[in-house]
């Protein structure tokens, strides 16, 4: 088996393959030093972490990995938490993209599957007969064929996967967003025990961390803005206002790093041709808002790693012809559940709409019925999520 | 007291204050048979019920109402059921806002009370002072003047009570739809035991009913369409498409009426100027996905009856001054259950819509908490709704 791509979907599907006993060669066009580095998601859901923990790879997150039970949502004046266990038995865990790269190249060189960092040219070939092919120049200059049963594309939006499925076949859905975040990762303990979602007239914040010693903090900007354009003062100016309260205070510290980040909603179909099965962000992309993305890409993970183990194991592909309308369902309903996280949180600059998110707000913090809605999704839906409207 | 409008609101407020004791003339610019007649909603929440028997005005409510305890969800192909006692202990009545009226003017005549319709040139005046006064010329063309010591404006959207306060005063926010909503009376016993809200590629269907042998049907059209370009055949196909599911047969008749109605969210603030006060769609209007307007009008109406019961028996404000913020809350969580089952429900043509709305529903089928949620604010939230955002 071939995965192109090695993000978390891909080092993942491959740890779970490779443990199995399946031949496993994972390409990935970035340096191991790029992947481990790149900031991204930093909230795991409850059904990623139970994965992560019965696939082997859990250890460090358990020890660093910081639980958090509930978060808070704000509007000027008030803020009010949504306690997860209460409403639905799970929690998440603020542990970095990067940490569950780490770890998961980590078993892969120490188990010494092939991991091949730094390649180019990388093609998917023949993806719609039972004989595909990846062919690529590796590292070293050495141009290099892959004869696989399965192809795995798990490299991006950008990548090459996707394309490869003949345009007359493949449909996508797409939604931008007039807004975008700009964060920063600041050298501060985190002023909030659990994550802050606030509203406010300005433009929506958000408060989270990495650690204990570093904090991650997001304002709502126009999709137009230019990161030169906020200074660190005015970036600490805005959070403070957005995420102000009275008896509260923001600490502030050096800023680290700092960028803004466009907005999209993404689906693209199919998620298979022939052979080639495409997971995580190659299939679709979602708003930061409510932190689906990495976890999206696990529950596909996880449902592709089940089918292909039947594959593999005794030669059906009874659950591998099931994989796309599986994993769509539960696509479509993180991708809703970004989107409504989205639209209540971000301000559009109309009245009406404001006055809608504030009782929308109002509704989830005064019914339990509509927080628990929330908590189901925020902590994530079991990965076998089946039925639903086509 | 003096109110201006006999429709629902206006009526069961005279009816609540006079059978206290409370002075209170109801000024009306239709005829008793026009208001009488005059089609609009038909479904009553459970606290609406409550309302009206304990007001004893329940009682051909009980005997000729039908009892509904949930509603059908449906996209092509599937058909799902929210039990609402199941879910929130409540229920809901299908009995239109044309024999609440009649209740009410009979209940009103029986007691003698005054009930002026046909009245003209209805102006209020100084309601900015203790001492309001509402003129008219009576059916008989007398010119007359009322002199209260309130005045509430139960006189609709176009009435003459929300723009006496002062423009510079107010504020309103509002949302138009590009849709409509095709209804049509129909002269055939429902093809459902309880109504059927379907969502379709070609838009919108609901099927409701007036009684055991009239239904009441409706289909999504664009807010620029003309009746003249809907013959009943076409009605009826468009019904056939949109509401058919294997198995299930919908039954035809003659067309008693159809007409064409546009949809708009529509909240204006101040709800009180003074001793003006005002209810129900005077001061706000939402599209009637949900059934929400005549509900949410009543709901203004047990907040300021409560209020006015203290002012008249002890002369404390403190209620009346209370009355905006508390029906407000109620307004917009209205206001925003209705936009949400106008948005869910009703194409707009954009792909991704369509696949948000059915993963909206699919949610709402699937999550007990997410069915809680729309079975909370279909049956109708508690009158006193306190707290919340501003």
């Amino acid at each position: 088996m071939a995965v192109v791509g090695a993000g978390p979907a891909g080092l993942l599907l491959s740890h779970l393959l490779t443990a199995a006993g399946v031949d496993c060669v994972v390409v990935e066009a970035r340096s191991r030093a790029y992947v481990e580095a790149r900031l991204r998601a930093g909230i795991l859901e409850q059904p990623t972490v139970d994965l992560l923990r019965a696939a082997g790879v859990g250890e460090r997150l358990d020890a660093q990995g910081l639980r958090h039970d509930g978060i808070h949502l704000q509007w000027p004046g008030e803020r009010h938490r949504i306690d997860f266990p209460a409403l639905t038995g799970r929690s998440v865990w603020v542990y970095g993209q990067t940490e569950v790269v780490k770890d998961l190249v980590a078993a892969r060189l120490a188990a010494g599957a092939p991991l091949h960092f730094e390649v180019s040219d990388v093609a998917v070939h023949d993806v719609g007969t039972t004989s595909p092919r990846v062919s690529f120049t590796d590292a070293g200059g050495t141009a290099r064929r892959l004869d696989a049963d399965v192809v795995v594309g798990a490299d991006g939006f950008h990548g090459i996967c996707r394309p490869s499925i003949p345009a007359a076949l493949a449909r996508t859905w797409e939604r931008g967003y007039p807004f975008a975040w700009l964060g920063v990762l600041a050298e501060v303990p985190p002023s909030t025990d659990e994550l802050i979602y606030a509203w406010h007239p300005d433009g929506f914040a958000l408060h989270s961390m990495r650690s204990p010693s570093i904090s991650r903090l997001y304002v709502q900007v126009d999709a137009t803005e230019r990161i030169e354009d906020w200074p660190d003062e005015r970036i600490w100016e805005a959070l403070q206002t957005r995420l102000g309260l009275p008896g509260w205070t923001l600490g502030t510290g050096p800023v680290l790093e700092k960028s803004i980040t466009g907005m999209r909603s993404f689906v693209s179909s199919p998620m298979r041709h022939g052979r080639l099965f495409l997971v995580g962000d190659a299939a679709h992309i979602v708003p930061p808002t409510g932190a689906k993305g990495l976890n999206l890409a696990v529950a596909d993970v996880a449902v592709l790693a089940e089918a292909l183990l039947e594959f593999f194991s005794s030669g059906s592909q009874t659950l591998l012809d099931g994989y796309e309308q599986r994993a769509l369902d539960r696509v479509w309903r993180a991708t809703h559940f970004s989107w409504w996280m989205t639209s209540m949180l971000h301000t559009s600059g109309d009245g009406f709409d404001a006055r809608l998110q504030l009782a929308q707000l109002q509704q989830v913090v005064s019914s339990t019925a509509a927080a628990t809605v929330l908590a189901e999704n925020y902590t994530g839906l079991p990965h076998a999520l089946v039925g639903g409207p086509r």
